[in-house]
């Protein structure tokens, strides 16, 4: 009885600090929201201060000598919680691990590493020259390193790599992505090499003809609400990379951008971003009563926003839905267009050197070589100066094309300012959402209720589903929850074979 | 030696508070912001919360006993401190006065007073019924003369309205008010007579033509770059109901809305705003590291944005500069339009009931009205039961027109849900800029630099003359400063005279 109440104090007073800091970081959130959609240039440094400073508040609450033993505390005696308290209590102790040794101030300097491999990397990509950036390069390997150290125990018995690999999806390790990476490589390549010599012709005359922001933010609105945003829930603004952020329980953002003469850009960032929101938006609002929201991995994340971008959004269903809104929007592009066309145009397979234009079939290609090059230089096969080469000469053997600048090189991603093991979660999204699609295709008829317009059902299953547990199970708990399967790539090659065979009619 | 140490680290400590007071604040504006233009409905309540959070941890540093003995000393040795920091320990002395009673707890109840107000009022508004708003408005004048009652000392002397006139703007009074305002009466009623008798015929017709939202986005943003704005160091967006605010030293942000079919009313919503905007990015920056950036008062911004709003944004030089770029801009509109044609349809003399909506000539009534109102509600001569009628009798004695309803009368403005006392600044920014302008016209040649676009010579002078002491002179200072003559209205009143003879041929 004692016991009882020793526990349900602390589990009040760790619930407490917790909601004093979800105030501190839906500031915090509207804050940086607000930098990369209106703050103006000159006033970028002073709000990036406010950031920092109401960010580190927060941080100082649950770094609080009090607060970590009662955590410690709960993980402890974890088995006498509830579920949802439970995975509180070992969120909190993973991230305690994390950061033990990271003192405020160490983090402080570790922060001031990413912000100037930020500015190197901006000025080095305006330049297009890979030498201004590598020196910062090398610096971000280098606190990724030492971060990885200063968790000691924790850390022991994994490689430096996999560990970073972990913090991004985790239980992810390089053994598992050789594996599947290796499976990639031996059916895309020889299928890339067919679709390449294939007599096949698709149009992609009309996807640069010119469309007004005006259309473009009418399309935009029009597929959200299609998809079932909640746009009392949420918002849609724009900014020059497209993005979702939740800053509340209730507020739940995407972002998008329009150019005149790429209307699709926006069309498909929307789906995407449409996608992680739809995510966030039907979260089990239960998970926010225990803070356990920061749960769901970003391989999770991903396999959503491109379940609805790809799966979904590229389908033969979907296009039949869309095709007379679009001619409605869009009439000087869709006049000469027929609906197969259209089809066709969204999936046109061309290998290009910049991974956000990738279309989705030579996608996984852009994750592979990046893996690749990271694993070898965490293994110290490589040095930071020897990865352009390496860049090039993969984009060569994998795409059969080859970066003319550093700039549409290795320059093109932000994600190295700030480190390592990113990556791999864009593809990993991938191969679960085609195990889950299908398993959800035992259960609804997706194209026929797309076909219609209609999301309902599908967005309900995703709900029960692939929604309902993410923050509360590891992936790998995730998937098998879902699928009744463990992880594979094999149902998104598969997948992936059987409509490109059909377009390109092999 | 030793008495000037301790001033030296009083002045320090001091400006390190106030210093992460700036922090919260910064992010209280920028929450501010983000409610009025993108926060989803179904967030305010939460992210309110984070705002009154945020508020508060301010609130509290500037209330923290050490914080005040420490101002206090300053204020008590002000003569001893240079110039900006003397202003400073004024401000602070100033502040501590009127809120040393106001407990964090009461502050907190008046606060609730007035969101009850305002749900109140927005009800009120929506059914058009005053009698649902009648309650709210008694507990907001109770509480406002609670405030005043719990000052203390400070107020002595002095009646209830006269405190709250002086909260408003600094040294104003209802005995120099009366006055004013008499002689507008006695001069304007008689000249809106003849007006109105006059048989000079205005074109009004082409006003509400259809304009595009992207038509008038392009105008707004090229009005606020003739105007000097720096979008470096501000931001345009829309908002329900346009208004201009700062984020921080370098972020000064204007909204607007865009009817269709009022083109007008986002144009010189801009051109108010922006007038705002320019004083803001034009106060010396050397105020904010003195933080004395609040001693402007109401009256010197309206009287700001009202000089580019009607002084500049509605004379004829200014329509010859802008007429060729509206007729580009807005084809659909101007086709059969002249210049002088939309010069008088932008100075129509139409009484009406909606203040917000008065033409320059009118505006003052609408204020009168509500002066007389609070006068004498504050007096006692009239109880908040009596305020409707007060209200039709006076639109009627005044313009000659009376509400249909509550909505368009008694109900329109939601300043009376926070206090009474702020109406009577907007008007007196009138009489403010009409002092001025005659004062810069001795140096400047406002009409022929404006014909051409040229807003320096305009710009510069205001920045000399009218911003640069704005923040360290009461304003019975100020504008003697500016001009070396005593308020008046009677500058005013000589060029509504003028302007308005010609227009009606009188």
């Amino acid at each position: 009885m004692e016991q009882k109440t020793i526990l349900t104090q602390k589990l009040e007073y760790v619930k407490g600090i917790l909601a004093i800091a979800e105030k501190y970081d839906h500031a915090v959130n509207v804050l940086s929201y607000d930098q990369e959609t209106i703050c103006p240039i000159e006033s970028m440094e002073e709000q990036g201060e406010v950031w920092a400073f109401l960010n580190n508040q927060s941080y100082k609450l649950i770094k609080e000598p009090a607060f970590i033993e009662a955590a410690e505390y709960l993980f402890e005696h974890r088995e006498e919680l509830e579920e949802f308290d439970r995975v509180m209590a070992e969120q909190l102790h993973r991230n305690y691990l994390q950061s033990k040794n990271v003192t405020p101030e160490l983090q402080h300097e570790f922060m001031l590493t990413f912000n100037r491999a930020f500015v190197n990397w901006s000025k080095a990509r305006e330049a297009s020259d890979y030498s201004l950036f590598a020196a910062s390069l090398k610096e971000v390997a280098d606190v990724n390193r030492r971060m990885i150290e200063l968790r000691g125990a924790d850390a022991s018995g994994k490689t430096a790599y996999d560990t970073l690999l972990d913090d991004y999806e985790r239980g992810m390790t390089s053994e598992v992505l050789d594996e599947v990476f290796g499976a990639c490589k031996e059916r895309l390549i020889p299928l890339l090499e067919k679709i390449q010599k294939s007599s096949k012709e698709i149009r992609t005359d009309f996807l640069s003809r010119r469309v007004e922001d005006e259309q473009q933010a009418r399309m935009a609105k029009w597929l959200l609400a299609q998809m079932g945003f909640n746009f009392d829930r949420g918002a849609i603004t724009t900014s020059e990379h497209p993005f979702t952020a939740g800053m509340g329980r209730n507020d739940i953002r995407v972002t998008t951008h329009y150019y005149p003469d790429q209307f699709l850009s926006s069309m498909y960032s929307v789906i995407h971003e449409g996608g992680h929101a739809l995510f966030d938006q039907n979260q089990p609002q239960k998970n926010y009563d225990h803070f356990i929201i920061g749960g769901k991995t970003l391989g999770m994340h991903e396999s959503v926003s491109r379940f609805y971008e790809n799966r979904i959004g590229r389908s033969e269903a979907f296009v039949h839905f869309v095709y007379p809104k679009v001619c409605e929007i869009f009439p000087q592009v869709m006049a000469d267009v027929s609906e197969r066309e259209f089809y066709e145009a969204l999936n046109v397979v061309m290998p290009s050197l910049i991974r956000t234009e990738a279309d989705e079939f030579t996608y996984t290609f852009h994750i592979i070589i990046r893996y690749e090059i990271e694993k070898a230089l965490f293994a110290g096969e490589i040095k930071v100066e020897d990865i352009p080469a390496m860049w090039n000469r993969k984009y060569k053997e994998y795409l059969g094309i080859e970066p003319t600048s550093d700039r549409n090189g290795v320059l093109q991603d932000v994600h190295w300012t700030s480190g390592f093991g990113y990556f791999p979660t864009y593809a990993i999204g991938n191969f679960y959402n085609a195990m889950y699609y299908n398993r959800m295709k035992q259960e609804v008829d997706v194209d026929a209720a797309i076909r219609e317009g209609n999301f309902a059902p599908v967005n309900s299953w995703m709900v029960g589903h692939v929604f309902a547990k993410a923050d509360r199970l590891s992936p790998q708990e995730w998937i098998r929850d879902i699928t009744g399967r463990e992880f594979t790539p094999v149902d998104f090659l598969d997948y992936l074979e059987a409509k490109y065979s059909r377009i390109y009619e092999l």
